[in-house]
């Protein structure tokens, strides 16, 4: 490697660190306005967070950025396609093309839009009033069209260049792909549970949970699987989310209702993300070296501390004694398998963040049908209620009583997240076939973590996937961890493997 | 007013305005950082806070804004000197002067720097450690220093170039001359309260006092003389701070102990500075009209608020009923006027946030010769511990038993706000000044405080200072809304007739 690229790489990734300081500023600010932000503060906090996207949007797509990936576009002068630096170019090349098709103004508009956008979804929610949100919706929908079709430019479908920001390299074929021959076994597997005799006493989980110690649970549990909080927070939000602001800075939030477990999961599994993000560490920070593979690799390993571990009985083993010394009123003389098999009760219901791993899934399809329709012009912002409840009644059996419990339920497309549902059940999927691997290599996981061991699985999870960072695509990744392509195969089997017992189907 | 000028007016206006939107992301940053950030993002936080100060920097001193300041530099065509226009431009261009004086390189220095330091100090004064806390100090003082060479050029003091940034336009040659008549009649009282058979039982002050009931009193008090919390907040912090980040966001911070009313007043009072902040409205942030004249100016209303208001008998005939009834523990059987002599205890003490009011300007004089002596070079920050003990004896005839409770108590210096401590006092001086003119206008306050009337009093001030913003300089305002030039004879006379007869001296 010769001096000079050298020193066009170290002035490139300046550049880039430059513009993920400038970037993790708006972070702040958007955590502060789903926590803290004073509700009369709104709209000035949409000009901040306008003005900091449009000048993080002009120093990403300066002409120095251009000149030096220009400069850097030989492999070979990097150390080669499998070298860390190709991987940070390429994936630098890729936000550079990408933010440079976009026009300043559009970026800002989009900023502004969807910060005031959020906060109309509060209301309408509250208000279960889907009329109230449905301008701003139109708005944010007329946006995202304008960006996919600016990004683009007509290469394939609209949505898939929405998508492509959250997956790098996957197709809402492909998507689709996997989706499909999920969709009608998990109906059946759906049915099949409803239909069998043994169910669990769900009674169970909305005795007396106070929130002041179920918070206090959700930390000592966090901490337990790894969660450093001289380094992180956790606070109350109407969305519950996890935002990585930067090295040393990493926010959970989650809002508590009266039942138990959901919130403990979520809290103990969001930090998890953290790991993903700070990649090879600090030293990356702003670099494809310092990011997740993509938003469903991030998502898997929310998703396999939520779900694998934190559903499994072999958890419970080790946490069931301390949960139920914190909610003695709740839990004294419930044995351990009724407790498991309540937090493990598979039924439709209308609210994503609280569904049941089987459930799930079917909730993502869902929106990915609806958004891809909603970019591709095929359904209209004002049908979408419409549309909502009758795919809901075909996939649950049932029809949401109001949006509230329906199609307003999440805050993801009022703040112009669209693409971005895919990845969750990307997430579940990449999770169970990373858990499948990892199995075969750490022996009886089960074992250690009825001993409450969870550091074998945190290291091989740091060394396989978030050491890697983004040096790989997911497709890659999940080739080369596991050695086969992503399959729906490993999610069916764990499911059939955890719930047919459990309800003896 | 050609339209020329109307554009370019308006233009710059737009400039000024970009300005301090940024500057006012830093400020969601900084309380962050002084309320909710994880011990570990603190250095993260610094480079985060050292590049919006550097870009915010470069905005500030652009060639646009040059031009714009010297296409509108004749008063007549702004409307004349009495005009909002040209105010608005006389502290633009004082803005621009000096910040096109201060090198981006030093601008981000002093904010990371500064940042650090802050949190250096949160652990040095934990420690009871000046040592720790030397090295940072020693950095800031060189840094404050180069700005003070920087923006003063030699044209008088460099710590004069340092208080011009906080009370544009007064020398600390002007200060000395308010301050030094002052000193000696302070002492003096103090002398005569000290020796006085007379003495309120202060136990009553560190009885049972929890916590959330301190806060639930406070946010009461708040709102009754017009916090608005829908566009503000209350949340706990090291250094009780008032941070006006933007039109409708306006978050008071304090630290509760435990003992009764210090905090209340803090509260009561530090919500009042929105009230000057705000100027004509939201519709002038960013200009001069949407500033106080002064920060003494800006701190003289919560003074008012705190002390004139809050610690007046009249002020408790109303509240006081309250207070028994949310701490009754406490005040059971206390009647009002043994409850408000001991509110009103003067006498001499360590920490200059818990003082009385006699006490307070004394601690005020302490630091502003020390800050003075730190940046005219008379004294090295070593010094720093010897020199505050021994004037420290001088003054209170005591020497504090550590550092804690001595020259490393106070945010600010560690914070680079050198030159910002005179204008505690001159708040002091300003508040009772006002409110001698005040009280000539609206008839007899106290019946109206008893009564719970605070509107009458908020309403004069919105209109002879607040509304106002920095259309005029303090000194012109001063002389404006009370017919004279600032004394301290209306402070020395407020403090005379409330301690005189409650000591019997």
């Amino acid at each position: 490697m010769s001096s000079t690229i050298d020193a066009t790489y170290n002035e490139l990734v300046d550049e880039l660190r430059q513009v993920a300081l400038l970037r993790s500023c708006g972070s702040v600010l958007s955590w502060d306005e789903q926590t803290y932000l004073p509700p009369a503060g709104g709209e000035f906090r949409a000009e901040q967070l306008a003005l900091l996207a449009g000048m993080s949007h002009e120093q990403a797509t300066s002409s120095r950025i251009g000149d030096l990936l220009a400069a850097l576009s030989n492999p070979a002068s990097l150390g080669g396609e499998d070298s860390l630096r190709f991987a940070n170019v390429r994936e630098a090349r890729r936000h550079y093309d990408r933010a440079t098709q976009l026009p300043r103004r559009l970026v800002e508009e989009l900023s502004r839009v969807t910060t005031l956008s959020q906060q109309a979804w509060v209301k309408a929610r509250k208000a279960q009033d889907f009329a109230q949100f449905l301008p701003w919706l139109e708005q944010v929908v007329a946006l995202k069209r304008e960006e996919a079709q600016a990004v683009g430019q007509g290469r394939g479908p609209a949505y898939d260049a929405l998508l492509d920001d959250y997956e790098p390299g996957m197709t809402s074929d492909e998507v689709a792909s996997v989706f499909d021959p999920l969709k009608a076994r998990l109906v059946d597997l759906v049915a099949a549970i409803r239909d069998s005799g043994r169910q669990p006493d769900v009674s169970i989980l909305t005795r007396e949970y106070p929130v002041d110690r179920q918070a206090e649970f959700s930390r000592r549990a966090a901490t337990a699987i790894g969660f450093d909080f001289d380094a992180g927070r956790l606070d109350i939000a109407a969305h519950p989310f996890c935002s990585g602001i930067g090295p040393g800075d990493c926010r959970l939030t989650t809002r508590y209702d009266a039942s138990f477990p959901r919130g403990i999961f979520r809290h103990a599994a969001r930090g998890r993300p953290r790991h993903v993000r700070a990649g090879f560490g600090p030293a990356h920070f702003g670099t494809a070296a310092g990011e997740a593979a993509s938003l469903g690799i991030h998502e898997s390993q929310s998703r396999m501390w939520e779900n694998l571990v934190g559903r499994s009985r072999a958890f419970w083993q080790h946490f069931y004694p301390a949960a139920q010394a914190t909610f003695p009123a709740a839990l004294d003389g419930v044995v351990l398998d009724d407790f498991h098999a309540a937090i493990n009760d598979v039924r439709p219901s209308w609210i994503r963040v609280e569904a049941d791993e089987v459930t799930y899934n079917l909730h993502i399809m869902l929106r990915f049908d609806i958004e891809r329709a909603l970019i591709g012009g095929d359904l209209q912002p004002a049908e979408l209620p419409g549309v909502w409840n009758e795919t809901f009644q075909r996939y649950f059996g049932m029809t949401p009583p109001n949006d509230a419990l329906g199609c307003i339920q999440d805050v993801h497309w009022s703040a112009g997240l669209i693409g971005y549902f895919p990845t969750y059940a990307l997430g579940n999927m990449y999770a169970a076939q990373f858990f499948e691997a990892a199995r075969v290599e750490l022996g009886d996981l089960d074992q250690q973590f009825a001993r409450g061991e969870f550091a074998p699985l945190l290291g091989w999870l740091r060394r396989e996937i978030h050491s890697r960072g983004l040096q790989f695509r997911a497709a890659d990744l999940v080739k080369l961890v596991t050695g086969k392509p992503l399959s729906s195969e490993p999610l069916l089997r764990h499911l059939n493997e955890r719930f047919r017992p459990l309800y003896g189907v």
